[in-house]
């Protein structure tokens, strides 16, 4: 018998919605080849991760272990499974194989970052594969909420894998292809060692609506339409953006698409010949000119993203057009958790202008991407596979999927971020826990989540800051008063003095009486003001601010 | 005629869903005798009230008015109509009326600034009324989600208003008075001048469900569970606690109620016999001591805030008490927009220790407290007003109301807060407009929501924060190296040298080059060192941070 394993190693997406990055291994312990499939990003939060522009996984084991690494592979074109391609390729120093409408966007991405296109490989989809050490890895068809969506077979001396990507079973998928269940059958025929699968939508009872439900209520609604009708989606719905441009279309308007995103995936997925057919369009600067009640807006922002088109809408005017009374917005799309309050607040200002707002409480305008939980027992009784790993998803989102495959019979892992499980012999088994994590992008730097520079920047927004300045001079003594600043705290506190007089007063006292000792130790001054001031501020204002001291020694 | 006018102003509530304050006035414009209905709290998030603990009405109109004030009602005890009691008693300076339970509530409140009981006025309901200034006020039960809420007939010499306070149209709400329409007929057969009235629900298209049909559910879901029972709602919804208590008596646990505002609500609800054969309780210690099969717990937290009971169980344990794999939680309530994330945090938290979350998501454990848009439409069938003003809402929620109540024939007034409105004619109108807003509660002072005080800290969270010293001697020459601290922003930038190292570097040359102009004057030099820091920022980093400067000068 060797000793090589085959092993599984989420580093992103395994305990979370967002930022997936699976890889995958075979060989001697320790020195197995890799495979990496997708590298997404998470978005941040005022909550959590204030002033960060990006989340990214994680990659120091991969990075320690750059050499091994074979292959990036990605499934699909949606930010939390490309997103973080162009920030990583160069830490990777791998080549990135991805079917032509991926491999459009993420060329773009690396672009970006000054990488030449030949770095990602275009593939075909099944039977085509690519060897990559190992491992021999196709890309098999299956619908989603994105063109030219695929799971990867991932065939390894120790038996095949079934990475199913994102996936739901949509057999009219209007724009991409369709699932396909004999297909996925064919390949599953000579056994499947392990599906590694999404679990998104593991608590959603009802088998999947398909994509073609979404047209009927959509054409009825623009043709019923009486001024200018606007409607926002994901912009890599490139379905849904034709069923919307479609349905305008025949209710006789002419449609503009806005905003920066729609416009590059419309694009790339007619560069890519993924969408044919989509109806004329007129420019911005043309909508601006046709009436109303012919024209229609398909439009970013469906997330009520400050910047995006809808949110400037709402606000008031984008690329020359305003809302008006009697104009209609469709939220053709769904709020992911989190961000409701910015699509309510967009939805209060459409209705303050006297737009009325349709959105998808009632389940006509949107279908989801994802497989549900009837969908997820349907694949696995495709493939029948000997393992089940769920992925794509939080905690309780895998812990249910586990629990459903071993009610199913079937072998269930539920590994998340960072726990390496080892695929090789009959039952899996947990071999080994990485370090992982995420890491933010933050203006043009990498930081850690960890590194408590956003754990200060939380601090300032709860606290506040008061800065203190003392100068001490070369003989030790105090040259002048304490000075302080304050910066996001109340002016005037308890006791109707400005917080600043107050502040340097007891400071004041406190130097007067500190000895020499003190003012000759940095440490124990900072100390010492620290303390005076926040225990000055509870008194004054209720609040303990954060504290920064300045001791200027003239020497 | 005389030209005594009845207004209508609200100051919260009206264009948001939470701190409800409104204001009915008669008498010679500008001299009208006023009473104010509830005054409650909304409350601060991170994305734009981070530090806040509370949000406030902008009481200043009725401060400055404040000896034209008869009294302050309070419909019901939930916080966001009585919340402010409190933090505004003394500024308003006018006696408070309120039935028993939500006295009180009210009472607590007071105590906590100091004001004695008697300040509130306990109240039976209608047929008793109030006479203060032109007004006679009447208590008229109606069905919510806490005991003894009301709605209000406010008699005015110009006619006869009701106010419906929050209300859902329940014949078995278990605890508290039931929907009576029969009394609400009576009290409207004389002619109502206004319905003022609760549009929460105003998208919800069914009828909505008594609190009766909860109690089914429970009791299945707590008799089938195998380990302990842990169940959270909304502490004020006293009936809702009584049918969680009861499943869990039925099969045969002990109960224990935790968390502060639970305990304070069931205890003034028994206080004040409104609540009658609540099962008996065990005290956090006795729990520990009973084996987890045989005990249900009853905890505050269902919004996923983090200091709650719910939160505390999922991080590790509360009260002594731990949750172990295979117990049950179950969300009795419904996640309120903003809170989802919190709430989805603790339900993977849970995940991960083996527990068995259920929640609302199938619409089996949780009944809305609020009337759906088929009983505004009834409520409206039997008051039969000349006017309805919505209230209680976004805008979106009081424009769809006035929208239903315009296509059932009535005149319909969209008033958002600031606007008053005169109801003494035929036709309301918008006669006056009054300047509102927010007042934050910030540790122990109150701040206006536009002092920029708060935007100071979410520019900190988002920027990060630069602080520069520099001293200038008696002869306007600089002392020494200019000096940076930064607070929030990574230690190392694109050059990898120390961030604060390169920005000293950048501001001495800056420093050095300046003429005896600009150090001699302190905004010149101030606005330079500014700018170079967010250059330099910018250039290292990609961001530009917050900057405070202080110069120093020897003199």
């Amino acid at each position: 018998m060797s000793n090589e394993r085959l092993i599984y190693l989420p580093l992103g997406g395994a305990g979370e919605i967002g930022m997936n990055c699976y890889v995958y291994g075979y060989g001697k312990p320790g020195e197995e080849r890799l495979i990496v499939v997708d590298i997404g990003v998470a978005f941040p939060d005022m909550d959590g991760s204030p002033g960060v522009d990006l989340i990214l996984p994680d990659i120091s084991w991969l990075v320690e272990n750059r050499n091994r690494i074979d292959a990036v592979f990605v499934t699909h074109a949606h930010e939390d499974h490309v997103g973080a391609i162009g920030h990583t390729f160069e830490q990777l120093g791998a080549k990135v194989y991805a079917r032509p409408f991926t491999a459009n966007i993420a060329r773009h991405k690396l672009a970006e970052y000054g990488v030449a296109g030949e770095s990602v490989r275009t593939c075909s989809p099944w039977p085509e594969t690519v060897t990559v050490g190992p491992f021999k890895v196709g890309f098999l068809p299956i619908s989603h909420s994105i063109p030219e969506s695929s799971g990867l077979v991932i065939d390894t001396p120790a038996g095949r894998i079934l990475h199913s990507g994102d996936f739901k079973l949509d057999e009219t998928p209007l724009v991409g292809e369709a699932w396909d269940p004999d297909l996925w059958a064919e390949v599953s025929k000579p056994g499947v060692k392990a599906l590694v699968v999404d679990s998104t939508n593991v608590f959603s009872r009802n088998p999947g609506r398909s994509e073609a439900t979404v047209g009927p209520a959509v054409q009825d609604l623009v043709a019923n339409a009486k001024q200018m009708v606007v409607a926002t989606t994901f912009a890599s719905n490139v379905a849904r953006v034709k069923t919307l441009a479609e349905a305008g279309d025949r209710a006789g308007r002419s449609i503009c698409l806005m905003g920066r995103a729609m416009r590059r995936m419309i694009e790339a997925a007619i560069e890519t010949g993924v969408l044919t057919n989509f109806p004329k369009v007129v420019s911005t600067e043309d909508a601006q000119n046709i009436p109303r009640e012919d024209l229609m807006l398909i439009v970013t922002g469906s997330q009520g993203e400050r910047r995006a088109a809808s949110a400037q809408l709402a606000r008031g005017k984008f690329n020359g057009i305003t809302m008006k009374e009697g104009d209609t917005f469709l939220f053709s799309s769904k709020t992911i958790p989190g961000n409701e309050k910015g699509v309510i607040r967009i939805i209060n200002q459409f209705s303050e202008q006297g737009v009325d707002v349709v959105d998808d409480s009632m389940g006509e305008y949107h279908v989801s991407g994802h497989a549900n939980r009837p969908d997820l027992e349907t694949l696995q009784d495709v493939v029948n596979p000997q393992i089940v790993v769920p992925m794509h998803g939080e905690h309780r989102h895998l812990r249910e999927h586990t629990r459903l495959s071993q009610g199913k019979g079937r072998q269930g892992v539920l590994a998340v971020n960072g726990m390496m499980v080892d695929l090789t012999g009959n039952a899996p088994k947990v071999c080994d826990y990485i370090e992982t994590g995420r890491t933010y992008l933050d203006g043009s730097v990498q930081i850690g989540a960890l590194d408590g520079i956003v754990r200060d920047r939380i601090r300032m927004a709860l606290n506040g800051h008061v800065l203190v300045t003392v100068i001490i001079d070369e003989d030790d003594e105090p040259l002048g008063e304490p000075w302080c600043e304050i910066k996001g705290l109340t002016e005037t506190g308890r006791s109707n003095a400005p917080l600043v007089d107050v502040l340097e007063e007891d400071l004041s006292q406190f130097i007067g009486r500190a000895g020499g000792k003190t003012l000759r130790d940095d440490d124990k001054l900072e100390e010492g003001l620290r303390r005076i001031v926040r225990q000055s501020c509870l008194n004054e204002i209720g609040k303990k601010p954060e504290v920064t001291v300045v001791v200027s020694r003239l020497s």
